[in-house]
C-alpha cells in the first residue's frame, strides 16, 4: 500500500476515487465494440472541455510531453520556421522538439516570471513566415498564465498554425480552442483533468488536419503520426497500437466529473481557491513570484524568503505533514515553490492545510510567520 | 461498470485482480522518495524478466509500439542501414520506422506463418554492412516463433547490433536477453507479463549504450530519448517527463507476480496450456496455421475452415460466450483465427473454455465438429 500524499505539487494532482475505482475496471479488448463506445464517449467529452467541435479530439497514448511531440512533428516538416514562446521549462522544450523535426526554430523569449510579449511575438511572425506559432498557455515551471487573444488572428494572417500548450490551464482555466481559432491545442491528464499521468489528450483543427494530410512526407513518429492514429479513433477503427484501456476508462470518468461539474464552475473553483492560497500567503508576509494579472490559479508560485533552504521544508512538507509541494526548476531552482492547487485538489481545505503547514515547516526553519489562515477565510467567507 | 470479457485474443491479456487493485492505489508524485524506490524494484524485477543484468532496464512511457520506436530511433542516424526480418505485421512496422528515421531498410522477406531463414539473413547482413539487426521473437500477427540463436554472433561479427521485439514472448516464452547477445530487446505489458497495455519494457546493452552515447546527432524523438529518460531512471533522477505512476504500480505487481511463480515454471505453464489447446484443435478437425516446431505457446493461429465466415464466429464467441479471440491481419484476413493463451489468461481451464465455445459457435454456423475437450484433457492429465 502506498503511503497517502496530499499532492499539491506540479502535477500529478489528487485523483478521486471514482477515478480510481474506473482504473481496475475489467479489461476489454482495444476493438471491443464496448471499448469502442467508450472511446465514443471520450472523444465527445474531451470536444466538451476543449470548448471545441473539433473532430479529431482524441487522447494520445504517451503524458503531456507525448501530446507537445505529436503537435509539433505532425505540423512541422524538414526547413519550415516555426517561431516559439519561451518564458520557461516547457517553450525550451517545445524549440528542441522544433530541432529534431528538421525545422527552424525562431525563439521569443521572456524572462521566466512574465508572459511574452505580444508585439514581439508579431515581429517573429511577420519576418520568419513560420509554418507554425507555438506557445505554452499555462507555464508550469512559473506559474505564467500567457494570454492567448490575438495570437490565432497573427498566425493565420501569415499563413501559420496556432499550436496551444494547456497542459496546466485545460480544466483549470478557460481555453476555448474553437473560440481562440487553437490549431492544435493538447494537455495531460495529470493536472486540472484530476486523473492519473499519461495520456495527453489533443484536438486538431480541419485546417490542422489538412496541413498534415498535404505533408510532402512522412511524419518523422510513426507512434505519434495522427494520420494513422485518426483511422483507429474514426469510422476506420483500423488498428494502430493497442490503446491504453484502463487509462481510457480513468480519462473517461475524470471528464464525466467535469461534465458533472461543469466548466465555469469549475474554472471559478479554481480561481477562488486560488485567491484563498494567495491571500493567505501575503498574510503571512510572503510573495507570490508571479505578478497580480498573469497569475496560472492551478499553479501558485511563491518567492522562497531570504535564507530559507527551500528544499529542506519541502522535505518536512512531505514527511511530517504529507504534503508534496514542487521547487523551481533551471534559473529558479532554489528561489520559489511550486504549489498546485489544480482537478480534485484545488479545495478550500487543501489551501488551508498547506498555508498552515508552511507555516509550521518554516517556523521549524527558524522563521516565524503570522498563519494566513483567517486570511484565506476571508476569501471563502467575505 | 464494464462487461466482463475473457481476453484471449492477440491481447490485451486477462489481468490479475492484484494487478487490478494496484492500479487503484493512491498516486505518489513522480519525484516522490516512495515512488523513485518503487522505480528501483521495476528496474530489478525488469532485469529478472528479461534475464539480463543491463543497466538501462525500463518501462518506456508508451504501448510496445513505443518501445519498437525507441528502439530504432535510438540506434540509427539517418543514412546507416538496419537489416529487418520481415513475416507479419510487426516486421512491417519496423521497415515503416527505420525509414521514418531517415536510415536505409534491408528487407529480409519470409511467408507470413513461417519463420525466417537464418542464412538470407546472413547474407544480407554481409552485403549491407547495418547498423542494426531488427526481427520480431515472437510475431504477434501470425504466431511463429523465430529462433534467436546465431543471430547475435552474426550481428556483432559485422558491427551490427542485435534488435529484438520480445512484445508476445517475454514472460511467456524464454527470451534470455544477455544468454543471447541481444542488445536491445523490447515487450509489452499487455501480453505475457499481464498487466494493463500502456507500458513497453525495453532494456539496452552497454554496447546499445555506447553507440547512444556517441550519436552525431539528437535522437530525432524527444519523447523517446532514452539518452535523457536513463536520467531519470537513473542515479540523478533528472525530471524528464512525468512517469504514468499508476501504471507503474500495475506493472511492479505483475512482475512481482512473475517473480512469485518462477520464469520456468511459467513458460512451463504457457507451454503446456499451448499443447492442451492444440491437442484440442486438432481432436476437432481443425488446423493449426503455423507448422509444429514454429509455434508460438502464447499466441495460437488456427486456420478457419473452408466455408465458415470468420468474423461471425468471432461475434458468436464475444456476445454469447464471453470470450475474445483476434482475426487475421492484412494478407491472413479471414483465413486465421488468433487465440492468445497470455500470462494469467494462460490456464487450463481458459483453454477448456474456448475449445468448447469454439464448437459451439462452429455447430452454429453448420459446422459439427467433435469436442476437443477431452484431447486436451490428456495433455494435463496424461
Amino acid at each position: 500500500m502506498t503511503t497517502n500524499r496530499l499532492l499539491l505539487g506540479p502535477g500529478p494532482s489528487p485523483v478521486d476515487q471514482r477515478v480510481l475505482r474506473a482504473l481496475s475496471e475489467p479489461l476489454l479488448g482495444h476493438l471491443d465494440p464496448e471499448f469502442l463506445r467508450i472511446m465514443d464517449e471520450i472523444q465527445e467529452l474531451l470536444r466538451y472541455v476543449f470548448e471545441t467541435r473539433n473532430r479529431l479530439t482524441i487522447p494520445i497514448s504517451g503524458t503531456g510531453s507525448a501530446g507537445m511531440e505529436a503537435s509539433l512533428v505532425n505540423l512541422l516538416e524538414p526547413g519550415d520556421a516555426a517561431v516559439v514562446g519561451i518564458a520557461g521549462v516547457f517553450g525550451e522544450r517545445m524549440v528542441d522538439i522544433v530541432e529534431r523535426s528538421g525545422a527552424k526554430p525562431v525563439a521569443v523569449r521572456a524572462d521566466w516570471g512574465r508572459p511574452i510579449d505580444l508585439s514581439l511575438i508579431e515581429e517573429a511572425v511577420a519576418n520568419s513566415h513560420p509554418a507554425v506559432l507555438a506557445i505554452v498557455h499555462a507555464e508550469t515551471s512559473t506559474g505564467v498564465l500567457q494570454e492567448l487573444e490575438g495570437l490565432a488572428d497573427l498566425a493565420h494572417r501569415h499563413g501559420a498554425l496556432l499550436v496551444v500548450d494547456a497542459v496546466t490551464s485545460l480544466g483549470g482555466h478557460p481555453v476555448g480552442v474553437d473560440a481562440m481559432g487553437i490549431d492544435v491545442c493538447y494537455s495531460g491528464t495529470q493536472k486540472c483533468l484530476g486523473c492519473p499521468p499519461g495520456l495527453s489528450p489533443i484536438t486538431f483543427s480541419d485546417r490542422a488536419m489538412e496541413r498534415i494530410h498535404a505533408r510532402k512526407q512522412k511524419v518523422q513518429s510513426w507512434y505519434l503520426d495522427v494520420s494513422m492514429v485518426e483511422k483507429y479513433w474514426g469510422a476506420d477503427r483500423t488498428y494502430h497500437h493497442t490503446a491504453p484501456v484502463s487509462m481510457n476508462y480513468a480519462l473517461r470518468e475524470a471528464l464525466r466529473m467535469i461534465r458533472e461539474e461543469g466548466l465555469e464552475p469549475r474554472w471559478k473553483r479554481h480561481e477562488r481557491n486560488h485567491r484563498g492560497f494567495v491571500a493567505g500567503i501575503e498574510a503571512m508576509g510572503l510573495e507570490m513570484f508571479v505578478s497580480r494579472k498573469n497569475r496560472l490559479w492551478s499553479l501558485n508560485s511563491v518567492r522562497v524568503p531570504e535564507g530559507i533552504d527551500e528544499a529542506r521544508v519541502r522535505v518536512r512538507l512531505l514527511e511530517r505533514h504529507g504534503i508534496e509541494i514542487g521547487g523551481g526548476l533551471g534559473p529558479l531552482k532554489g528561489k520559489i515553490w511550486r504549489v498546485g492547487l489544480m482537478g480534485s485538489g484545488s479545495t478550500r481545505e487543501n489551501v488551508l492545510l498547506v498555508l498552515e503547514a508552511l507555516r509550521e515547516s518554516l517556523e521549524f526553519e527558524g522563521k516565524v510567520c503570522p498563519s494566513g489562515v483567517s486570511a484565506a477565510e476571508r476569501v471563502y467567507f467575505p
